[in-house]
């Protein structure tokens, strides 16, 4: 079982990799802005792009994650990346990471933690 | 001209007493989560409401403000409570706020700061 503190970096360090990734695509849209939100008080942390096409403004939450009792929960995916295959890859076990985007019901049969 | 400790302070003020409405406007809902992202490295704040019916997601972004150039940026709004005029209330200058949700063109005519 990971630490908190392993959690916390663990996801920062997969969330910066998206980020960093998103801000090369974007690289030719300078009014598109990729925001890494982190908050290690709350243990809320996002990846977002902000951007206008004409007179409509683009607002994107690409990802947003939780640390709550002592687990990773994914809540919100709007790619395809799979970031609980890239925590993974980073060392963290299925039994760290809840499938939060996953109705509750289902969540058991996720191969990842419930809750 | 606010500090960036007092453009801090007063947006976070600001939306913890937002969380809070939410809060108690959602008490009979326990499965609606409020969430709170102040990220005070980044500068990005919101309030953001996870829920579930049934078998769909809610997620919903209430506000995100950053602070970016020694001003507060409103960038996201989903409610019909004006935050500009809040964080006024709390001693902020319009010279202090830049309404981000609003299309570049007309952000000069808005009174407030342009960027």
């Amino acid at each position: 079982m990971a630490t908190l503190e392993q959690l916390r970096q663990t996801v920062m360090d997969v969330l910066t990799e998206q980020a960093k990734f998103y801000r090369r695509g974007f690289a030719r849209e300078p009014q598109t802005e990729i925001v890494q939100v982190f908050d290690t008080v709350h243990d809320h942390f996002q990846i977002a792009a902000l951007s206008w096409e004409g007179e409509t403004q683009i607002y994107n939450i690409f990802f947003h994650l939780d640390i709550k009792g002592e687990k990773v929960w994914i809540q919100v995916n709007n790619t395809d990346e799979s970031i609980a295959e890239l925590l993974l890859e980073r060392g963290l076990q299925k039994s760290d990471i809840v499938l939060g985007l996953q109705p509750p019901y289902k969540r058991p049969y996720t191969g990842y933690a419930s809750e």
